[in-house]
Protein backbone atom coordinates (compact mmCIF):
# COMPACT_ATOMS: atom_id res chain seq x y z
CA UNK A 1 0.00 0.00 0.00
CA UNK A 2 2.50 2.44 1.18
CA UNK A 3 4.25 1.73 -2.73
CA UNK A 4 1.21 2.57 -4.54
CA UNK A 5 0.97 5.31 -2.18
CA UNK A 6 4.08 7.05 -3.41
CA UNK A 7 3.50 5.90 -7.21
CA UNK A 8 -0.09 7.78 -6.63
CA UNK A 9 1.69 10.85 -5.44
CA UNK A 10 4.23 11.02 -7.75
CA UNK A 11 1.33 10.33 -10.71
CA UNK A 12 -0.60 13.39 -9.40
CA UNK A 13 2.88 15.11 -8.97
CA UNK A 14 2.95 14.72 -12.85
CA UNK A 15 -0.01 16.43 -12.84
CA UNK A 16 -2.04 13.51 -14.05
CA UNK A 17 -5.51 12.43 -13.15
CA UNK A 18 -5.99 9.00 -13.57
CA UNK A 19 -3.98 5.99 -14.32
CA UNK A 20 -4.37 2.58 -15.57
CA UNK A 21 -2.95 -0.62 -13.62
CA UNK A 22 -0.19 -0.84 -16.13
CA UNK A 23 1.05 1.86 -15.94
CA UNK A 24 0.95 2.36 -12.32
CA UNK A 25 2.70 -1.11 -12.15
CA UNK A 26 5.90 -0.35 -13.96
CA UNK A 27 5.77 3.24 -12.03
CA UNK A 28 5.65 0.64 -8.88
CA UNK A 29 7.59 -1.88 -10.10
CA UNK A 30 5.04 -4.59 -9.81
CA UNK A 31 2.62 -6.57 -11.73
CA UNK A 32 -0.59 -5.37 -13.34
CA UNK A 33 -2.58 -8.02 -11.91
CA UNK A 34 -1.51 -8.13 -8.55
CA UNK A 35 -2.64 -3.90 -8.63
CA UNK A 36 -5.94 -4.73 -10.19
CA UNK A 37 -6.12 -7.77 -7.21
CA UNK A 38 -4.60 -5.25 -4.17
CA UNK A 39 -7.18 -2.75 -4.98
CA UNK A 40 -10.31 -4.60 -5.89
CA UNK A 41 -10.41 -5.87 -1.80
CA UNK A 42 -11.23 -2.01 -1.00
CA UNK A 43 -13.70 -1.30 -3.44
CA UNK A 44 -13.04 -0.70 -7.26
CA UNK A 45 -11.52 2.83 -8.26
CA UNK A 46 -10.59 1.78 -12.09
CA UNK A 47 -12.72 2.34 -15.23
CA UNK A 48 -12.15 0.08 -18.25
CA UNK A 49 -9.89 2.33 -20.76
CA UNK A 50 -9.83 5.39 -18.21
CA UNK A 51 -8.12 3.59 -15.60
CA UNK A 52 -7.80 4.25 -11.79
CA UNK A 53 -9.20 8.20 -10.43
CA UNK A 54 -5.71 8.82 -9.03
CA UNK A 55 -7.31 11.65 -6.58
CA UNK A 56 -9.80 9.15 -4.90
CA UNK A 57 -7.52 6.40 -4.71
CA UNK A 58 -4.91 8.21 -2.71
CA UNK A 59 -7.65 9.73 -0.40
CA UNK A 60 -8.51 5.99 0.46
CA UNK A 61 -5.01 4.55 0.97
CA UNK A 62 -4.21 7.87 3.06
CA UNK A 63 -7.49 7.25 5.17
CA UNK A 64 -6.50 2.98 5.11
CA UNK A 65 -2.71 4.31 6.20
CA UNK A 66 -4.18 6.60 8.71
CA UNK A 67 -1.81 9.38 6.85
CA UNK A 68 -5.36 11.39 6.60
CA UNK A 69 -4.08 13.96 9.03
CA UNK A 70 -0.66 15.70 9.21
CA UNK A 71 1.52 14.02 12.36
CA UNK A 72 4.46 14.92 14.25
CA UNK A 73 7.00 13.23 15.13
CA UNK A 74 10.32 13.87 16.96
CA UNK A 75 14.18 13.25 16.02
CA UNK A 76 16.80 11.67 18.69
CA UNK A 77 20.05 12.08 17.60
CA UNK A 78 21.55 14.99 15.45
CA UNK A 79 24.96 13.25 14.73
CA UNK A 80 25.80 12.68 11.06
CA UNK A 81 22.68 10.75 10.17
CA UNK A 82 20.28 12.67 12.35
CA UNK A 83 20.84 15.92 10.31
CA UNK A 84 20.36 14.42 6.88
CA UNK A 85 16.86 12.97 8.38
CA UNK A 86 15.90 16.33 9.69
CA UNK A 87 16.91 17.97 5.78
CA UNK A 88 15.12 15.07 3.98
CA UNK A 89 12.79 16.58 2.34
CA UNK A 90 10.45 13.19 1.69
CA UNK A 91 8.03 13.27 4.47
CA UNK A 92 5.99 15.95 3.70
CA UNK A 93 4.64 14.43 1.22
CA UNK A 94 3.01 11.98 3.48
CA UNK A 95 2.16 14.21 6.17
CA UNK A 96 4.75 13.96 8.05
CA UNK A 97 6.95 16.38 9.53
CA UNK A 98 9.85 16.68 12.36
CA UNK A 99 8.82 19.44 14.76
CA UNK A 100 11.32 18.52 17.48
CA UNK A 101 15.04 17.21 17.72
CA UNK A 102 16.91 16.24 20.51
CA UNK A 103 20.67 15.63 21.34
CA UNK A 104 22.83 14.12 24.13
CA UNK A 105 25.88 16.65 23.31
CA UNK A 106 25.67 19.66 24.82
CA UNK A 107 27.61 21.90 22.16
CA UNK A 108 24.41 20.81 20.21
CA UNK A 109 21.62 21.44 22.62
CA UNK A 110 20.20 25.07 21.11
CA UNK A 111 21.58 25.19 18.40
CA UNK A 112 18.80 25.62 15.33
CA UNK A 113 18.44 23.43 11.95
CA UNK A 114 15.78 23.99 9.92
CA UNK A 115 13.65 25.94 12.56
CA UNK A 116 13.97 23.13 14.79
CA UNK A 117 15.71 23.99 18.00
CA UNK A 118 17.95 20.66 19.40
CA UNK A 119 16.90 20.19 22.74
CA UNK A 120 18.20 18.11 25.58
CA UNK A 121 17.44 14.37 25.07
CA UNK A 122 16.68 14.57 29.29
CA UNK A 123 13.21 16.27 28.26
CA UNK A 124 12.10 13.36 25.76
CA UNK A 125 9.09 13.11 28.46
CA UNK A 126 8.25 16.72 27.02
CA UNK A 127 6.60 14.56 24.03
CA UNK A 128 3.51 13.52 25.81
CA UNK A 129 1.94 16.59 26.11
CA UNK A 130 3.39 17.94 23.20
CA UNK A 131 1.26 14.91 21.55
CA UNK A 132 4.22 13.97 19.46
CA UNK A 133 3.58 9.79 19.20
CA UNK A 134 6.08 9.82 16.44
CA UNK A 135 10.51 9.42 16.55
CA UNK A 136 13.25 8.79 14.47
CA UNK A 137 16.00 7.13 16.63
CA UNK A 138 19.64 8.20 15.09
CA UNK A 139 21.32 7.65 18.08
CA UNK A 140 24.67 4.89 18.69
CA UNK A 141 23.74 1.62 19.01
CA UNK A 142 25.22 1.64 22.75
CA UNK A 143 22.20 3.92 23.65
CA UNK A 144 19.42 3.07 21.47
CA UNK A 145 17.76 0.34 23.98
CA UNK A 146 17.65 3.45 26.90
CA UNK A 147 16.47 6.14 24.06
CA UNK A 148 13.50 3.80 22.97
CA UNK A 149 12.47 3.27 26.76
CA UNK A 150 12.31 7.04 27.13
CA UNK A 151 10.29 6.65 24.16
CA UNK A 152 7.98 4.54 24.98
CA UNK A 153 7.51 6.20 28.93
CA UNK A 154 6.92 9.25 26.86
CA UNK A 155 3.97 7.56 24.83
CA UNK A 156 5.17 7.28 21.81
CA UNK A 157 3.39 4.78 19.85
CA UNK A 158 5.81 4.21 16.27
CA UNK A 159 9.42 4.22 16.24
CA UNK A 160 11.73 4.52 12.93
CA UNK A 161 15.11 3.08 14.51
CA UNK A 162 18.96 3.22 12.51
CA UNK A 163 20.48 2.12 15.07
CA UNK A 164 21.79 -1.36 13.81
CA UNK A 165 19.96 -3.33 16.44
CA UNK A 166 16.90 -4.75 17.26
CA UNK A 167 15.05 -2.35 19.81
CA UNK A 168 12.46 -4.36 22.41
CA UNK A 169 9.25 -2.44 23.30
CA UNK A 170 5.87 -3.06 24.23
CA UNK A 171 3.00 -4.55 21.80
CA UNK A 172 1.77 -1.73 21.70
CA UNK A 173 4.11 0.08 19.96
CA UNK A 174 5.78 -0.28 16.51
CA UNK A 175 9.22 -0.67 15.62
CA UNK A 176 10.54 -0.03 11.99
CA UNK A 177 14.53 -0.86 11.85
CA UNK A 178 16.48 0.75 8.98
CA UNK A 179 20.12 -0.81 9.25
CA UNK A 180 21.55 1.12 6.08
CA UNK A 181 24.52 -1.51 6.60
CA UNK A 182 22.77 -4.68 6.87
CA UNK A 183 20.76 -3.91 4.07
CA UNK A 184 24.16 -3.27 2.16
CA UNK A 185 25.21 -6.27 3.46
CA UNK A 186 22.38 -8.62 1.40
CA UNK A 187 23.91 -7.53 -2.05
CA UNK A 188 26.97 -9.39 -2.81
CA UNK A 189 24.69 -12.75 -2.32
CA UNK A 190 23.14 -11.63 -5.42
CA UNK A 191 26.24 -11.01 -7.28
CA UNK A 192 27.11 -13.45 -10.05
CA UNK A 193 30.36 -14.68 -9.34
CA UNK A 194 33.45 -13.00 -11.13
CA UNK B 1 20.87 -14.63 7.43
CA UNK B 2 22.32 -10.81 7.87
CA UNK B 3 20.03 -10.38 10.97
CA UNK B 4 21.57 -13.75 12.57
CA UNK B 5 25.27 -12.72 11.04
CA UNK B 6 24.52 -8.87 12.84
CA UNK B 7 24.00 -10.70 16.23
CA UNK B 8 26.98 -12.74 16.09
CA UNK B 9 29.42 -10.24 15.31
CA UNK B 10 28.02 -8.00 18.36
CA UNK B 11 27.92 -11.27 20.37
CA UNK B 12 32.19 -11.71 19.28
CA UNK B 13 32.57 -8.14 19.77
CA UNK B 14 31.46 -8.48 23.70
CA UNK B 15 33.91 -11.22 23.90
CA UNK B 16 31.60 -14.32 23.58
CA UNK B 17 32.70 -17.65 22.31
CA UNK B 18 29.70 -19.39 21.91
CA UNK B 19 25.74 -18.35 22.56
CA UNK B 20 22.62 -20.12 22.94
CA UNK B 21 19.52 -20.50 20.72
CA UNK B 22 17.19 -18.86 22.64
CA UNK B 23 19.92 -15.97 24.16
CA UNK B 24 20.51 -15.31 20.25
CA UNK B 25 16.79 -15.00 19.39
CA UNK B 26 16.81 -12.88 22.31
CA UNK B 27 19.65 -10.84 20.84
CA UNK B 28 17.76 -10.71 17.59
CA UNK B 29 14.18 -10.78 17.98
CA UNK B 30 12.90 -13.79 16.76
CA UNK B 31 12.10 -16.99 17.91
CA UNK B 32 14.54 -19.40 19.42
CA UNK B 33 12.52 -22.48 17.34
CA UNK B 34 13.13 -20.40 14.17
CA UNK B 35 16.81 -20.21 14.87
CA UNK B 36 17.30 -23.76 15.38
CA UNK B 37 15.21 -24.58 12.03
CA UNK B 38 17.25 -22.07 9.67
CA UNK B 39 20.78 -23.04 11.01
CA UNK B 40 19.45 -27.00 11.33
CA UNK B 41 19.73 -26.32 7.17
CA UNK B 42 23.31 -26.05 6.51
CA UNK B 43 24.33 -28.19 9.10
CA UNK B 44 24.40 -27.86 12.77
CA UNK B 45 27.36 -25.88 14.60
CA UNK B 46 25.22 -26.08 18.16
CA UNK B 47 25.74 -28.39 20.76
CA UNK B 48 23.30 -29.22 23.48
CA UNK B 49 23.73 -27.18 26.69
CA UNK B 50 26.74 -25.34 25.21
CA UNK B 51 24.78 -23.61 22.28
CA UNK B 52 26.52 -22.11 18.78
CA UNK B 53 30.09 -21.98 18.23
CA UNK B 54 30.28 -17.84 17.98
CA UNK B 55 33.24 -18.08 15.22
CA UNK B 56 32.50 -21.17 13.59
CA UNK B 57 28.64 -20.10 12.76
CA UNK B 58 29.68 -16.37 11.51
CA UNK B 59 32.06 -17.67 8.99
CA UNK B 60 29.51 -20.01 7.87
CA UNK B 61 26.79 -17.16 7.15
CA UNK B 62 29.49 -14.83 6.21
CA UNK B 63 30.25 -17.65 3.31
CA UNK B 64 26.69 -17.88 2.60
CA UNK B 65 26.35 -14.22 1.90
CA UNK B 66 29.50 -13.91 -0.18
CA UNK B 67 30.59 -11.60 2.77
CA UNK B 68 34.13 -13.61 3.53
CA UNK B 69 35.63 -11.61 1.04
CA UNK B 70 36.07 -8.20 1.44
CA UNK B 71 34.01 -6.06 -1.03
CA UNK B 72 34.46 -2.33 -2.41
CA UNK B 73 31.25 0.46 -3.19
CA UNK B 74 30.83 3.65 -4.14
CA UNK B 75 29.19 6.18 -3.30
CA UNK B 76 27.31 8.43 -6.27
CA UNK B 77 25.65 11.57 -4.65
CA UNK B 78 27.42 13.18 -2.00
CA UNK B 79 24.85 15.63 -0.27
CA UNK B 80 23.34 15.79 3.26
CA UNK B 81 22.44 12.00 3.00
CA UNK B 82 25.56 11.14 1.23
CA UNK B 83 27.43 12.45 3.41
CA UNK B 84 26.30 10.80 6.01
CA UNK B 85 26.18 7.26 4.85
CA UNK B 86 30.28 8.51 3.84
CA UNK B 87 30.80 8.81 7.66
CA UNK B 88 28.34 5.78 8.82
CA UNK B 89 30.38 3.26 10.51
CA UNK B 90 28.23 0.02 9.89
CA UNK B 91 29.51 -0.95 6.53
CA UNK B 92 32.76 -2.05 7.61
CA UNK B 93 32.10 -5.52 10.48
CA UNK B 94 30.28 -6.92 7.20
CA UNK B 95 33.44 -6.63 5.68
CA UNK B 96 32.35 -3.79 3.03
CA UNK B 97 33.88 -0.52 2.19
CA UNK B 98 32.84 2.91 0.23
CA UNK B 99 35.79 3.49 -1.27
CA UNK B 100 34.96 5.95 -4.16
CA UNK B 101 32.31 9.26 -4.52
CA UNK B 102 30.89 10.75 -6.79
CA UNK B 103 28.78 14.21 -7.65
CA UNK B 104 27.10 16.07 -10.09
CA UNK B 105 28.11 19.35 -8.00
CA UNK B 106 31.39 21.16 -9.42
CA UNK B 107 31.86 22.74 -5.88
CA UNK B 108 31.89 19.08 -4.72
CA UNK B 109 34.32 17.79 -6.93
CA UNK B 110 37.85 17.42 -5.85
CA UNK B 111 36.73 17.47 -1.82
CA UNK B 112 37.86 15.06 0.36
CA UNK B 113 35.63 12.88 2.93
CA UNK B 114 37.47 11.09 5.27
CA UNK B 115 40.45 10.19 2.72
CA UNK B 116 37.87 9.60 0.11
CA UNK B 117 38.07 12.45 -2.85
CA UNK B 118 34.49 13.13 -4.82
CA UNK B 119 34.84 12.73 -8.11
CA UNK B 120 32.94 13.92 -11.24
CA UNK B 121 30.05 11.76 -11.39
CA UNK B 122 30.69 11.42 -15.53
CA UNK B 123 33.63 9.18 -14.74
CA UNK B 124 31.63 6.29 -13.32
CA UNK B 125 32.53 4.54 -15.98
CA UNK B 126 35.71 3.88 -14.62
CA UNK B 127 34.05 1.67 -11.95
CA UNK B 128 34.67 -1.20 -14.33
CA UNK B 129 38.43 -1.18 -14.24
CA UNK B 130 38.77 -0.05 -11.04
CA UNK B 131 36.83 -3.38 -10.14
CA UNK B 132 33.84 -1.69 -8.40
CA UNK B 133 30.73 -4.24 -8.55
CA UNK B 134 28.71 -2.40 -5.49
CA UNK B 135 27.69 1.59 -5.53
CA UNK B 136 25.15 2.85 -3.12
CA UNK B 137 23.12 5.50 -4.42
CA UNK B 138 21.94 8.73 -3.05
CA UNK B 139 20.68 10.99 -5.96
CA UNK B 140 17.87 13.02 -6.06
CA UNK B 141 14.33 10.80 -7.64
CA UNK B 142 14.38 12.66 -10.39
CA UNK B 143 18.13 11.73 -11.99
CA UNK B 144 17.84 8.47 -9.90
CA UNK B 145 17.12 6.02 -13.03
CA UNK B 146 19.53 8.02 -15.27
CA UNK B 147 22.37 7.16 -12.24
CA UNK B 148 21.65 3.47 -11.92
CA UNK B 149 21.75 3.13 -16.02
CA UNK B 150 25.11 4.85 -15.67
CA UNK B 151 25.76 2.53 -12.63
CA UNK B 152 24.97 -0.81 -14.31
CA UNK B 153 27.12 0.25 -17.65
CA UNK B 154 30.00 0.06 -15.43
CA UNK B 155 29.70 -3.26 -14.28
CA UNK B 156 27.90 -2.40 -11.03
CA UNK B 157 25.84 -5.70 -9.76
CA UNK B 158 24.63 -4.25 -6.47
CA UNK B 159 22.99 -0.79 -5.91
CA UNK B 160 21.70 0.29 -2.86
CA UNK B 161 19.08 3.03 -3.24
CA UNK B 162 18.02 5.88 -1.32
CA UNK B 163 16.06 7.48 -3.83
CA UNK B 164 12.18 7.03 -3.12
CA UNK B 165 11.35 5.40 -6.31
CA UNK B 166 11.37 2.44 -8.28
CA UNK B 167 14.86 1.33 -10.55
CA UNK B 168 14.53 -0.42 -13.60
CA UNK B 169 17.65 -2.32 -14.25
CA UNK B 170 18.26 -5.35 -15.71
CA UNK B 171 17.89 -9.15 -13.95
CA UNK B 172 21.02 -9.69 -13.03
CA UNK B 173 21.70 -6.64 -11.53
CA UNK B 174 20.23 -6.31 -7.65
CA UNK B 175 18.78 -3.46 -6.52
CA UNK B 176 17.97 -2.90 -2.43
CA UNK B 177 15.91 0.36 -2.22
CA UNK B 178 15.68 2.13 1.82
CA UNK B 179 12.64 4.49 0.92
CA UNK B 180 13.19 6.32 5.17
CA UNK B 181 9.62 8.72 3.98
CA UNK B 182 7.84 5.59 2.78
CA UNK B 183 9.08 3.34 6.14
CA UNK B 184 7.81 6.33 8.36
CA UNK B 185 5.00 6.73 6.56
CA UNK B 186 4.08 2.97 7.35
CA UNK B 187 4.35 3.64 11.17
CA UNK B 188 0.84 5.62 12.01
CA UNK B 189 -1.16 2.78 10.89
CA UNK B 190 -0.17 0.74 13.67
CA UNK B 191 -0.57 3.65 16.13
CA UNK B 192 -4.11 3.18 18.50
CA UNK B 193 -6.85 5.65 17.81
CA UNK B 194 -6.52 8.09 20.48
Amino acid sequence: MPIYLRGLLLTSEQGQKSISSRKLADFVGVNPWQIRKDFSYFGDFGTRGVGYNVGKLTKQIKRILKLDVAQKAALVGVGNLGSAILAYPGFGIYGLNIDAAFDINPKKIGRKIKNITIENVSKLWTLKKRKIKLAVMAVPRQTAQETADALVKAGVKGILNFSPCHIAVPKKVKVITIDIGIDMACLPYYMPAS
